[in-house]
């Protein structure tokens, strides 16, 4: 089949499990006899109902979501959250940011519109090639919440510890994560993370925030779709939600389920990121510029010293099938995303072609 | 088939037209040869680059928008927009709202938050049977803009002429009619519209905007994600757009074209809503609340005086396979929602079964 033939190692949006995108196709005219497609649904009808509700109790269930935490479907990707965080979170103006890489140098900036930010750690002068070490961490007591980037994309690191931050609340954006490991959500006072990399199609963004946190009353100037508690005393359905990404989100569940769930997710993934870090740490032509210890399972970033090579290699796996390949400009070479739906097969196709133009 | 056994009156999301779905469901798994779903694309990448660009030039030939206005594909419905217009159009911090119905009135209150807002004008104490009059505007010629909202889908009005604002720039909410008829562009400051009635699936908001009314320097609690200027600057891709829901526009664009464009389009929406308006008129037992001069082409509010009535004809209708003729709970009755991809049949099957219900 066609379909196959196309290994997309995109950073997002990416690849999506073959059996979703069957089932998609297959339900596009009639979902399941209502006469209708999914794109088509009134959002207040009891079919469409059953779909958000039943793709909240998956998510609950897969990710071990506890009770007192809300779960919202919203849009405006991670990049409204670097705005909506700050506006909600604020109590005494004050946030502690630690920045290891763009999205997260982002999410720096706009907080700096909502109150006093402090740069809690950066590994900015490393060109971002580690996460820093808890005695790194210049962390405000008084703070309103840490905000952490849990997995860089761009970069290719991931936290592998949690900072201590005591008993100020911890806020992540896992856009480049979610859905890839077990995580213990109650370690987290609020998760947020765009769908277009392990969840549904671009369009949906993902919040889950302990309900303590949420106040009504917010700064004037916060628009009420970007005001949380709105969007939990409506069930996500102030206004139309993205309908059709949580529906996709929902097929996306019952194939991490039917998989196993998260914890077969996790040796899913950690198999295809050995595959990948094995051969680098063999490899004479390629090398990974993270340190050991910061290295994501979902990006995988290599290069050859000789940026002609890193050309040359880019364009040779595309003709072959292996395509978006390309690393982000900031970095340069080449970065693998290897997110959920990335079959094993497709790594160990790229790691014998790396290691075949290796020579 | 299945699928074409349900006629779906929904207000929003709606009906597609079939070619868009079946389009859709065709290139699934495999857009034409890329060996991948258009939802699983990299939004910077030269496939997905030329779906975007395409979906903006073919709305711009479908619609008429002159070069000096920016199309825009953004998130957040146009609930968010109830935010961004006063955000970014605010300069000397008054503007006037004509109040026509539920969502004008949600514009009005959310504007209320950035400045000084006159009520220029409300049908409210006739529950917005009709869209007032030139002479009962009480508008300020030093307004920032005048806010409409274009067709009103709970109450099933239309505004059928433009109010005079002389120089003060127009804003049209034209969520529940864009699309569905030639409008001229150039009357209008600045346009915007949820897409989920006659463009695609919810999750996208289109915006129409004229150049010289965007300006990057805004209030500093403006998040990045809600400045115009920034997302056209950015072509739309400040961060990951709805990409599949722009995709879908891209079909339902060429359908409208192939259809002979919004000329057409009108024909066919006037045709269908003459089949319902002139029945109402001689029916004894179903009548539109609406105002004569002021009834909307894509929604048809109607009832009998008995509730119990109304109900039994919307179960009855139900189990026909006439869907979601429910009316909103402030207006009661029915409403029949017939946007652009309503086929003729669909009302005239409706019209068939409201002559034999009244008997």
């Amino acid at each position: 089949m066609a379909y196959q033939r196309i290994f997309n190692f995109s950073a997002g949006p990416s690849m999506l499990p073959l059996p979703v995108l069957e089932t998609a196709r297959d339900e596009m005219l009639n979902y399941r006899g209502s006469g209708m497609s999914v794109m088509e649904m009134s959002h207040r009808s009891k079919v469409y109902d059953a779909i958000i509700v039943e793709t909240e109790a998956l998510l609950r269930e897969v990710m071990g979501i506890p009770a007192n935490y809300k779960v919202l479907f919203l849009q405006g990707g991670a990049s409204l959250q670097f705005a909506m965080v700050p506006m909600n979170l604020m109590k005494t103006g004050k946030a502690d940011y630690i920045v290891t890489g763009q999205f997260s140098g982002k999410a720096y900036d706009e907080a700096k519109k909502y109150g006093e930010i402090n740069l809690a750690a950066t590994t900015k002068s490393e060109n971002f090639v580690r996460i820093p070490l808890q005695n790194e961490l210049k962390l405000n007591p008084e703070a309103d919440y840490v905000h952490i980037c849990y997995n860089n994309t761009i970069f290719g690191t991931k936290w592998h510890y949690l900072p201590d931050t005591a008993a100020v609340p911890l806020v992540a954006d896992m856009s480049s994560s979610i859905l890839s490991e077990p995580v213990d959500v109650e370690k987290f006072a609020l998760i947020y993370a765009g769908a277009q990399k392990n969840i549904a199609p671009a369009g949906l963004t993902l919040v889950i925030v302990r309900d303590d946190l949420l106040t009504k009353e917010l700064p004037a100037y916060v628009p009420t779709m970007c005001n949380y508690f709105v969007m939990a005393e409506n069930g996500s359905m102030y206004n139309t939600p993205p309908c059709y990404p949580i529906y996709i989100c929902k097929l996306v569940l019952e194939w991490i389920k039917g998989m196993g769930g998260l914890s077969a997710m996790k040796v899913h993934n950690e198999k295809k990121a050995a595959l990948l870090y094995d051969y680098l740490e063999t490899s004479k032509l390629f090398k990974s510029p993270v340190e050991l210890k910061s290295r994501s399972m979902m990006n995988v970033t290599f290069r050859a010293e000789d940026d002609d090579v890193n050309a040359k290699f880019v364009k040779e796996a595309t003709a072959e099938g292996f395509v978006n390949l390309k690393g982000h400009r900031s970095v340069g070479g080449m970065r693998a995303s290897i997110y959920n739906a990335m079959p094993i097969e497709g790594v160990e196709k790229l790691v014998a072609f790396m290691k075949a133009f290796e020579g």
